[in-house]
C-alpha cells in the first residue's frame, strides 16, 4: 500500500471521440506501470452536456433542475465506462464508479451542487483489487431526506438518493475532492492546453507557461476568465492543501503546479493576465441616492439566479447617482425585462446597457499592496488609447472595463509593460 | 386512494424525438385527467441503444458486461427525465425514477438480468403526492454482495448497488413486474403497431388484429419472431395473472388484450402466424450415433451464450445420424469456429450451414391436440412448391423451416387455409 495515488482528470476534450478515449487509456496504463494506484476522473464526450442541454431545451424552455441533473449526469457515465472499457482492452483492470458509487455526497442543490462529504470506502476497496477506478466526474448524491419518505422507515438510501450535479467544470472539483479525502500524492488535471499562461497564447504569442502558480493568483485568474481551471476546485484545493498539476493530456510535457507559493513575497509582482468577453454592462442613470435602492436592483436579480460581478457606484450629484454593474452577457435579455419596470418605480432616469464591453484584469499576490501597478496598468491603456468604463480591485488583483474589441490590443500591451515574458529566479527555484 | 392506477409504456419509437415526447406527455396528462394515478415506464429513445452500442464497439470488440450495462442504462435515464420536463411543461406533476431508485432490483446477471424484488415504497409515495412516476424501463439495481465491500460494515447500499440491465426488449418487463406488484387495474404497452395480428400485416394485407389472446399463445408468437411484446414480459403477467393491453401510440384506437382466454377450448383454433428470418440452419452430417455426441455439440455453444433454438435429429443410418439445429443468423460466424474443430474430434463427415432460411410458424392453443392442422400446414406448403427443411412442434405450436425467400408466400398462403381474416363468434364475446 505504499505505492503513490495518484488522481488524474481528463476534460470533454481529452475523451470527445473513441481515438481520444484509447489514447487516454494508453496515457493511464502507462502512470499505472509506474507502480502508482490510479483514480481517474473524467467530464462528459466533447459536447455532451451542451446536446443534452439542446435536447432538454427542444422539449421545455424551463426544464426541471432535478430531472436536468438526472439527464446530464448520464453524460459522464458513458464517457467514464468508455474509458474503462479501453483500459480493459489493453490488458489494464478497472472499474467505473458513478459518483453516488463512489460515496460522493453532495448538499442537494440541484444544477451547482456543493461536495458535502466523500465516503471512500468502494474506491479504497477498488484500489485494494488493483483496480484503476474511474469516477464519474461532475455529480454527486443528495444527502437530503426526501420528505415524504421520512414516513417509510428503512427505505434504503437507493431509494432517496438523488443525483445532483455540481455546475460547469464540476469535474475539476470531484479531482481536488477526490485526491484531498484519499490523500493522494498528485492531483493532476489533464486538458487541452500545456498549463497556466501569463495570458491566452492565443492572443499574445509572448504569453508564457507559468511553472507555478498560487493558489489565490489561480483563483483570481480563473474567476477573472482563465477558463482551463475551476475557480471552486482551486478553492478546495487551497483549503485542502492539495498541489494541483494542470497539463496537457496530448503530449508529455511538464504543466502547472498551483500550490502555496512560498516565494509570493518575495515576487510581489504581476503574475498574469486575465480575460473575459461573456461581459455586458448594466447602468441605472440619475437613480434617487436613497437608501435600499441598491437591494430592489440587485434583489430581484439574485432571484432570477443572474450573477453580479463588478458593481460601480460613483458619488452622488444633486441627489441622484449612476449605478453600474456587470453580469454574463447571456443573462442580459433576462436583466432588462427585470430591470426595466423597475426605473419607473425607483424614478431613475433611464437604464443603459451595453454588451460591447469585455474585463481585463492584472492578478499577482501583493500588487495592492507595492506601488505603482495601477498606475502603470491605466498609463499603460491610455497610451494605447483604450478607455476605461469601470475599474475594481481586490487584494491581487486590478480590473478594467474596456471595449471588447481593445482586448487583444490591451492584453499585448499589459504583458509588455509587466514583462511577463521573462522568467523571475525565484520562479526556477519554486519549479 | 381508490382512483385506478394505470401502468403505461412507452417504446423507443413513440420517445424517438421532441415532437413525439410532447405528444407522448398529451396522452400521458389525458390519461391523467380521467382520474387515474399513472406510473409510465420508457424505452431509450429511438437507435439511442445502438448508438451505444455502437460507442462501446468504436472502443473494443469485447466490453466488458459491467460497464456495457452502466452505459446502455444512461439511454433510459434520459428518456425518462425527458419525458417528465415535457409532463411539467403542460402543468403536469411529475418526476422521473431510475430503475434503482424505483426500488426495482436484479438477480445481478449482467445484459440479462432478472428481476428478483420491487420494494415500491419510494415510487407509492410519489404517487401519493398526486405525481405521475417516470420509471427509466429495461434496468434495475443488483442486489449480489460485492465480496471485496464484505469487510467494510455499513457501507451504504449506494455504494455497493451496481445497475443492470434486463436484456433488449427490458422495459416490456420493468412495465408488467410494476403492474404486478403495484396491483395497478390496467397494463398498457403502447407501441408503433396497434395491436396483436393474426400476421405481419406488411406480409399479409389480410391480416387481422385479435382483441384478445392468451398468454401462452402470445409466448409462443412473440417466440417465433413477432416482435410486439417481449416474451418474458408476457411470462411474467402470466404467473402473475396481470392483463397486458397493447396498443398504438399514435392514435386513439382499441388495441389487443393479453391475458387468460377463456374461451380457448371452444376455440380451439389457429389464432396467428408468426415468422423469423433471423435464422441460421447448421447440420452435422453422418456424426457416429453415439452417447455424449450431443453434449459435446451443445455444451461449447451454450458457453459462448449461443442460442440454440430448433434441434433435428433423423434416425440412424449405420451408425451415423444428421444432427441439425438452428441458430440466430448473427451466431453463425461464432457458431462455425466453434463447431469446425469437432467435426475431425467427432469423426463427422463434414458440417454444413445455410443462413438463407427462416422460421414459419402457426400458433394455437389445443392445435396439437385436434387433428389436422400439422397436415393442412404441411399440405398448403406443398400446393405452394415450399419445401420444408426442418420441422418441430409444441403443445400449441407447429414450426416449418423454408428458403427465406419463401416466406412471404408462405404465410399468405397460410392465412388464407386458415381463414385467420375472419372474426370469430367468441372473440366478440372476449372482447
Amino acid at each position: 500500500m505504499s505505492s503513490p495515488l495518484v488522481v488524474m482528470k481528463f476534460g470533454g476534450s481529452s475523451v470527445a471521440n473513441a481515438d481520444r478515449i484509447r489514447r487516454v487509456a494508453r496515457r493511464i496504463a502507462r502512470e499505472r506501470a509506474n507502480g502508482s494506484r490510479l483514480v481517474v476522473v473524467v467530464s462528459a464526450m466533447g459536447d455532451t452536456t451542451d446536446e443534452l442541454l439542446a435536447l432538454a431545451a427542444a422539449i421545455t424552455d424551463d426544464p426541471d433542475p432535478r430531472e436536468l441533473d438526472v439527464l446530464l449526469a448520464t453524460g459522464e457515465h458513458q464517457s467514464a465506462t468508455l474509458v474503462s472499457m479501453a483500459l480493459h482492452s489493453i490488458g489494464t483492470p478497472a472499474i467505473s464508479l458513478t459518483g453516488p458509487q463512489a460515496g460522493i455526497t453532495t448538499d442537494g442543490t440541484y444544477g451547482k451542487a456543493r461536495i458535502a462529504g466523500i465516503d471512500p470506502r468502494r474506491v479504497d476497496a477498488e484500489l485494494a483489487q488493483g483496480k484503476v477506478v474511474i469516477v464519474a466526474g461532475f455529480q454527486g448524491r443528495s444527502v437530503r431526506r426526501l420528505e415524504h419518505l421520512e414516513d417509510a422507515p428503512g427505505a434504503s438510501d437507493v431509494h432517496a438518493a438523488e443525483i445532483t450535479t455540481l455546475g460547469r467544470g464540476g469535474s475539476d472539483t470531484t479531482a481536488v475532492a477526490l485526491a484531498a479525502q484519499l490523500k493522494a500524492d498528485r492531483c493532476q488535471i489533464f486538458t487541452d492546453v500545456k498549463g497556466i499562461y501569463t495570458a491566452d497564447p492565443r492572443l499574445v504569442p509572448d504569453a508564457r507557461q507559468l511553472p507555478v502558480i498560487g493558489y489565490e493568483e489561480m483563483m483570481e485568474l480563473a474567476h477573472q476568465g482563465a477558463q482551463v481551471m475551476n475557480v471552486r476546485a482551486v478553492e478546495l484545493g487551497w483549503v485542502n492543501d492539495v498541489v494541483i498539476e494542470v497539463l496537457s493530456s496530448f503530449e508529455d510535457a511538464p504543466g502547472t503546479e498551483i500550490k502555496e507559493d512560498p516565494f509570493v513575497e518575495q515576487r510581489n509582482k504581476v503574475r498574469g493576465l486575465a480575460h473575459d468577453r461573456n461581459v455586458a454592462k448594466v447602468t441605472l442613470v440619475a437613480v434617487p441616492d436613497q437608501p435600499g435602492v441598491a437591494r430592489r436592483v440587485f434583489d430581484p436579480l439574485a432571484a432570477s439566479g443572474i450573477t453580479i460581478d463588478m458593481i460601480v457606484q460613483n458619488v452622488s450629484h444633486g441627489g441622484a447617482t449612476d449605478l453600474s454593474f456587470t453580469i454574463p452577457r447571456v443573462e442580459l435579455a433576462k436583466a432588462k425585462r427585470i430591470l426595466e419596470p423597475l426605473v419607473r418605480e425607483l424614478d431613475a432616469r433611464e437604464l443603459t446597457t451595453d454588451s460591447s464591453v469585455a474585463k481585463v484584469s492584472i492578478v499577482g499576490a501583493g500588487i495592492q499592496n507595492a506601488p505603482g501597478y495601477a498606475a502603470r496598468m491605466f498609463g499603460t491603456l491610455a497610451d494605447n488609447d483604450i478607455n476605461i468604463e469601470m475599474i475594481s480591485t481586490s487584494e491581487i488583483r486590478i480590473t478594467t472595463i474596456i471595449a471588447e474589441d481593445r482586448v487583444e490590443d490591451a492584453v499585448r500591451a499589459l504583458h509588455a509593460t509587466f514583462a511577463l515574458e521573462v522568467p523571475e529566479a525565484a520562479e526556477t527555484a519554486a519549479g
